[in-house]
């Protein structure tokens, strides 16, 4: 696709839509940040930046493009891990981490409507001072809530309450004519027409721009108590899984981490976690309204994680206990990379029932193909990060084997009945294992649904599939 | 658009491919029934009805009709109430309600695996023996589990547990074009590639029709109680039900009735109900695994209730009281459609705090224009169900005021941030509110999908909107 070459008469031309210097990065003033996301990987820069502070600046601004035929791409916090927000075919790069406002609480409704560059965490600590609860609940808090949406992330609280797509109740979008349009409404149930709100969330930023959102909120639980379980080995914890989320008191997250990853971030943090003496670990956390409450929900899972040849189980009974053991949790990302010179990752999910498989297949093609791999993951909702790492290794032999490690970990995901990507998305880097796994059908239609949206095919052009 | 006229070679050549002369009718052995679905109004016999009993004989006589440009038209129980099973251009009627086997209980993965015709009761009984339970409660319990999908159908535990399309894994579907694809997978997250499960989901059968669904369960709460709730006036209930929902636990349901719709539910039943000396009911039911946790989940609950009006707080706590409210509920409709000629209903959906507005709306618009309407409704989701009775109107003048009343109730649930249907779905009956509500950029990316999927508008023409 020949795109137009970007002049300074365009800058000019997009300077003049915006009217503030300050909000138009053009040439060296465009930090190198925005060529790549947080792995990395991907790179390549933008003709323009345009920090966009409002939805009539996105428009005007893509409506120029569409014009003037210029590739567009979105940008949040640039915490991916995909390069979904890199500029690929250069031209405009709109940030809309400064579209950061909090626009409404509506109490009655129980939603909060949001700019798009508000963050996870801004989120998390306004809601809490409401005692209300966004439950999508990600490691990465310094995320956009856009960039969430974009990739309908899952986090750690799936188990019980689903994922990001489950907590957006309206969507307002820029598409890439430049037109705004609303999808979705504040309301409950909707059987009003084809489902376009559902369409936006999950596609990383092909199909419009994100400009403001009506996320769902739900009463806060009063009470969080996590339990660690320490398990004699892998299996016997990934195996008691099943059995969790066929009880009666559902946890809200089922983690699961192996010794490695918790030493490397023991070590990582300076600071002792509650035990790393066994070989594997299920991460189990209950919330509720009441002591009692939440005591009545663990109690029987304890039990059944005894029952199944759980070693011991620490109660997270203290805040304090609580913040450690989450806080090593979400720095495995930053201790693993930690602990090696460049790494590449997947998040490939599979039925719940097949994460045994899928686990113990990690050592064995690390074994078979020469690189070291670790892994953890949300063992409750079959989305596995797996981290391939460079050590020692030339670039272009990590390349090589961490391509080929990637190729068989997916045919696996494949054949257990899993998907590429739980939650961080497809982007650029995992565009061809989206297409080696997926029927041709599906793509085929996912590609005429993006020509109806993108006819010019300008807005993040290159992601997800080629079109 | 220009369809082939269905002869007796096509005939012919479908009993060919089907190769069973009981599940292929044609002319005289076709049914009335296939030519309207439960409420009627919408009336169009099909040319040839097909009863399906695999994948494959949907997919051979939707490959015969692309082929040949012969319309078709999915049909499951035909308890729609917009028209959308109709077979407006006639042609070929699947129906799938003899696909009616459950595949497979994954308890492991705790997934249902079915085919098309399931009835949602059957679901219902299968799952409970399990101890598990399919949340989705539209009162329409017949209704096929394809049917519920293809209308997003909410039903009255939507409030703690949402809808249909909160509960669908995987969907298989056979294309316009013949060819068979599967959307989503027995996982719990998914962000690879655009979101085509979602698309299907309320689709109304214009995408592709359903052969098989995955579905999500639940461990089945143990015990169930409702509070039957009697207010002074209709408004002092419904203002109640934003505090109930703000308030730590969430019932299941909040439905709202008034004194009328049980005086006719109690003629039709031949049975009292616990109570009907009041003007207006809040009817809610909890959930939970013991009796203690359900009572003290409804015990502030009931408390509040008094503490904003309530005239007392009737418990449901034996199985049979429990029933009897329940089963007077799910008559509402039967009731109503017994107390008058004929009548046609609406189930627009508003923000749950503009209910008051909308239903003291229903009185006004009455009144004005000389037609009876009862109404009940969801009050938690605020899914409102609207009757517009005929009584002794002329047909000519039912039509007139009926149309300018829904014009008007439309109008108004749009200006209150509504949509046109929560639950029931736009079909044939509801295009032109549809139209007359919807931004067109969003009526054209919807016409560019069908556009996409259907590219010779053959799969369930003129629904849902006009191409």
């Amino acid at each position: 696709m020949a795109y137009k070459t970007f002049t300074k008469e365009d800058y000019t031309a997009i300077l003049d839509l915006i009217n503030d210097n300050d909000r138009v990065l053009y040439q060296d003033a465009i930090q190198e940040e925005y060529g790549h996301d947080e792995l990395g990987g991907t790179e390549s820069l933008p003709d323009v930046v345009v920090l966009a502070a409002s939805t009539a600046d996105v428009s005007k601004v893509m409506t120029y493009a569409y014009e003037n035929n210029i590739p567009v791409t979105a940008r949040g916090a640039g915490t991916g891990l995909v390069g979904a927000c890199v500029p690929i075919e250069h031209g405009i790069l709109i940030d809309i981490s400064k579209m950061d406002q909090i626009l409404e609480l509506d109490e009655d409704n129980l939603t909060l409507t949001v700019q798009p560059g508000v963050l996870l965490m801004t989120i998390g600590d306004y809601t809490a001072e409401h005692d209300l609860f966004f439950p999508p609940d990600p490691g990465e808090k310094s995320a956009t809530i856009a960039g969430n949406i974009a990739t309908n992330a899952g986090g750690m609280r799936a188990v019980k309450y689903g994922v990001t797509r489950d907590f957006v109740r309206e969507l307002e979008v820029v598409l890439p004519t430049g037109k705004v349009v609303t999808f979705g409404g504040k309301v409950v149930k909707n059987s009003s027409g084809l489902d376009l709100k559902d369409l936006i969330i999950g596609s990383e930023g092909i199909l419009g721009i994100i400009t403001k959102a009506v996320l769902k909120l739900l009463p806060a639980p009063k009470k969080v108590i996590s339990l660690l379980v320490p398990f004699p080995t892998l299996r016997q914890a990934i195996d008691t899984v099943p059995e969790i989320v066929r009880s009666e008191n559902v946890p809200i997250a089922i983690e699961f981490m192996e010794q490695d990853v918790i030493l490397d971030a023991e070590e990582y943090l300076g600071k002792k976690f509650p035990d790393h003496s066994a070989d594997a670990y299920l991460l189990l956390r209950f919330d509720g309204n009441t002591d009692e409450e939440v005591e009545k929900a663990y109690q029987p899972v304890a039990d059944l994680c005894l029952k199944q040849g759980a070693v011991d189980v620490f109660i997270s009974d203290t805040q304090e206990r609580e913040d450690s053991i989450w806080k090593a949790r979400s720095a495995f990302l930053e201790a693993i990379k930690g602990s090696t010179t460049d790494m590449d990752e997947l998040d490939t999910v599979v039925p719940r029932s097949k994460v045994n498989e899928m686990v113990a297949y990690f050592p064995e093609v690390s074994k078979e193909q020469g690189i070291r791999i670790k892994s953890f993951g949300h063992a409750g909702d079959g989305n596995l990060h797996a981290y391939m790492l460079k050590d020692d290794l030339s670039e272009a032999e990590f390349q090589k084997r961490m391509t080929k490690t990637m190729e068989l970990v997916y045919e696996k995901a494949h054949n257990l009945g899993g998907l590429v990507s739980g939650e961080h998305g497809i982007g650029y880097a995992k565009k061809r294992y989206l297409k080696e796994t997926m029927d041709p059908v599906n793509l085929e239609l996912m590609r005429g649904i993006k020509k109806t949206f993108d006819p010019k095919n300008i807005l993040n052009p290159n992601k997800v599939f080629d079109v």
